[in-house]
């Protein structure tokens, strides 16, 4: 790495000669792990010029440092850190723990990491058996074409896109695209003024609360079900109503009175993949208009039924826009992305629209613009296609293996989805199981960590097939079925 | 565009033959503006089997549909919607307005929408002689090595920083070059996990008034100062006290008591250009110190000090984490990136990174590792150096057209940046000259937008030359000084 003459400051209250203090700020560089072995110092005309000192200053210090095996002078390429330079890991290279004097318990607490997310695991691409759920499978996504989509985003054409301040706007493509092509595969129709892209279905979920709910005021959500949810609303000082769910979703009549907002996966629930019927969603809109709440309906994984055609959207039943729907693409393409969209009535987009802008201005445009490239040329729906080919496939072999060594499916879903949801035998703790699994190569979720009310059951655990390879999942599901015992 | 079969749905309730249903939803298709002229319909076969009815009554449905003209068969080629079909603009294809039987008002209120950003002007590259603020000029950037650092972060390498959900990480690349070769620049030396990367600098303003500040509590701006800053802090309900500015920046004596936090710009105040002298930053550290205060520092524009080596940061002289440094590779690079960073006490980003967790997750992997590259390989430096390069000269000649036509300069700056803060005589309304020029193709900006207390002085205004070619600088000025007269 060059090093650059702007990282160097004289110190003027420094007691030593120029030359002197330029070998230590070399040396403290080298210490703090700021410059290391192979690196290349700035010229000496570039380091005098800088520091507004003589050029032979610099060129004695360097000599010296020479001399001393710190740098290593090579020719007319400069000087260089050398090799024999001591190189401290970053952990060890930082300054002495300097947040003192201020009682961040008291000014900040901990209201936000208090209510984080279950604990992941990084390396999970590193177990030969992973059913873990959410991450993207590089040998299904269209690598090829998603590099020219970006490659032409990149573009002189799009350099407009790429690289200016949107202030409030999306990108028109991308906002076309998603309403005449996407949202109407859900059933939904939409304006402009009731569409915002987000940066991704968390960004939507955490703007959609923001925007709507209060400290102290109420929401109900789903019982087990996505701790996203719960984690925006205990950040928001929400009092949360989780409401258990049934083989259809979350019913109705068990919604308390007097909250003023549901969250709900109805097409698709998380995690047990259950579908909400028509004459429940009927009912569940019947309901919001007369006790006058509001529905996020978090469209997750909508992309994903193979199995049947999709049911419509909640949404496309809201005649009166009492409904926040929220879709993202980070299941169909990768996490990584981070897109998604709300989609709901124009005064609650305007706000938060200006939410957004203040809190982020907009999702960046290079990514908006490929995005929409890879929707408008057709790769999307070719990826989709050869993902749910894929996923089927993946979910024959899940099916007969969990046949065979018998374990119990609590929730497997009639569209589709990339996961089941699994009942251990009673008395199965699925967290010390995930523990000994992991031991042996395997990567399963326990389940409790979807639930609201404590204590929550232990024997539940969820399965999903969106990431591990298709010929290890008998194997996979031999391991677990041998670890149950 | 091709339409997928997946937007059509049969309505249980229909009255009518099933051919009829297929028909009326093409033309409600059409007539919605989700299909148009050449679009191609899916195949007969596509369509009967994702509604479960017969090939042969879709193939009906499309025969009758051509001969009215709504479609037109291409031989093998398929059905496409016909150059006749009625081509409605999009703001009249939206259904009726819904959006009732809501008391939005009541609701959501206008919280953020009230507290928005100062008008933009959208097409501002239309104009000859734009001398708007912050936006990228594509004559200077490096599109080839962005590109290629681009290609090179959507390798099968880098698969994983693309697509994977980094949970609360960032990429492990970028921070350690901001770490090693971008702080130090700053006079800053920081550990990992005092460093928090944002979606630009606005996201990062956001997050840090998100954690530290509550309703009801108070905090100093400078006036004039960053909208931004205003923006965030109403939107959070915090009482703001503006302090006037002198050309040191915002004096520490001004600043009244009891406030939480303040937020600077001490490097390069926002829109004086002033710098705040070393003294002075001694001395509001002290009293942050005594009267138990943060400070937000925002480090805008710290890569545009082309005129005499940059000061380092205030934060570069914080010894008990009370500063909280925020930059941004917007100004940089180009404002469309999205990225910039927090830098602060442990405890503190630990807060932040939570809330970033539940807010965003993270920003997109791609855009984290493709910075990473360009800056290790050097390209960010050549940059920088283009830019000021650039900048100089147009500075240079800014000025001298400025002294030309004897207009006054309120605040310039003394060591770079990319604007003029200009004084208008007394009388004349900037915002009615900027609406004078704007017909004789010069944009300028209004400077009471940046000022707190109402009413604000109308006669100051700020152009920038990060936009406008130099060629068109001299001609720009003079239009300038005709219209004021």
């Amino acid at each position: 790495m060059p090093v650059a003459a702007e990282g160097f400051f004289l110190d003027p209250g420094y007691r030593g000669t120029l030359q002197q203090q330029i070998q230590e700020m070399v040396l403290e560089g080298i210490r703090a792990g700021r410059l290391r072995a192979g690196d290349r110092m700035p010229s000496s005309r570039a380091l005098a010029r800088h520091l507004g000192v003589s050029r032979i200053t610099v060129t004695l210090a360097y000599t010296e440092l020479v001399a001393n095996d710190v740098l290593e002078a090579r020719g007319r390429s400069g000087y260089f850190v050398s090799a024999a330079a001591p190189a401290l890991p970053p952990a060890r290279s930082a300054p002495p723990e300097l947040d003192t004097g201020i009682d961040w318990a008291a000014r900040i607490g901990t209201r936000h990491s208090d209510h984080g997310m279950p604990p992941r695991i990084q390396d999970w691409h590193a177990y030969p058996y992973p059913f873990i759920y959410g991450q993207a499978d590089p040998t299904l996504f269209d690598h090829q074409n998603w590099r020219k989509c970006a490659l032409m985003a990149l573009g002189r054409r799009d350099f407009d896109v790429l690289s200016h301040d949107f202030y409030e706007r999306d990108d028109p493509m991308l906002v076309d695209y998603i309403l005449r092509a996407i949202l109407p595969r859900r059933g939904i129709t939409a304006r402009p003024d009731q569409i915002l892209l987000t940066m991704g279905a968390q960004n939507a979920l955490w703007i959609a609360a923001h925007v709507l709910l209060r400290p102290g005021q109420s929401a109900a959500i789903e019982e087990p079900g996505f701790h996203g949810f719960r984690t925006i609303l205990n950040q928001h000082g929400v009092a949360i109503h989780p409401v258990a769910v049934d083989e259809g979703g979350m019913p109705p009549e068990a919604i308390p009175r007097g909250v003023s907002t549901i969250f709900v996966t109805p097409s698709h629930h998380f995690p047990t993949n259950a579908t909400m019927p028509a004459i429940r969603r009927a009912a569940l809109l019947d309901l919001a208009r007369r006790r006058d709440f509001l529905i996020i309906e978090d469209d997750y994984e909508f992309e994903t039924s193979f199995l049947r055609p999709a049911q419509p959207a909640l949404k496309s039943l809201d005649r009166t826009g009492r409904v926040i729907h929220v879709g993202s693409f980070s299941k169909s393409l990768f996490p990584g992305l981070r897109l998604g969209y709300l989609v709901g009535a124009a005064p609650f987009i305007r706000e938060a629209r200006a939410l957004r802008v203040a809190m982020l201005r907009h999702p960046p445009g290079h990514i908006q613009r490929t995005l929409a490239h890879f929707l408008a040329l057709g790769h999307y729906d070719a990826l989709i296609n050869r993902m749910n080919t894929a996923w089927r496939r993946r979910r024959q072999a899940m099916s007969e293996a969990i046949a065979q060594h018998g374990l119990n499916v609590a929730g497997s879903g009639d569209f589709g989805g990339s996961s089941f949801w699994m009942r251990a035998p009673d008395g199965v703790d699925t967290e010390e199981l995930a523990a000994r699994l992991r031991q042996d190569g395997v990567l399963i979720e326990p389940g409790h960590v979807h639930f609201t009310r404590q204590p929550a059951p232990r024997n539940l655990y969820r399965l999903a097939y969106s990431s591990i390879p298709q010929a290890r999942i008998a194997e996979g599901i031999a391991r677990i079925a041998r670890a149950i015992g």
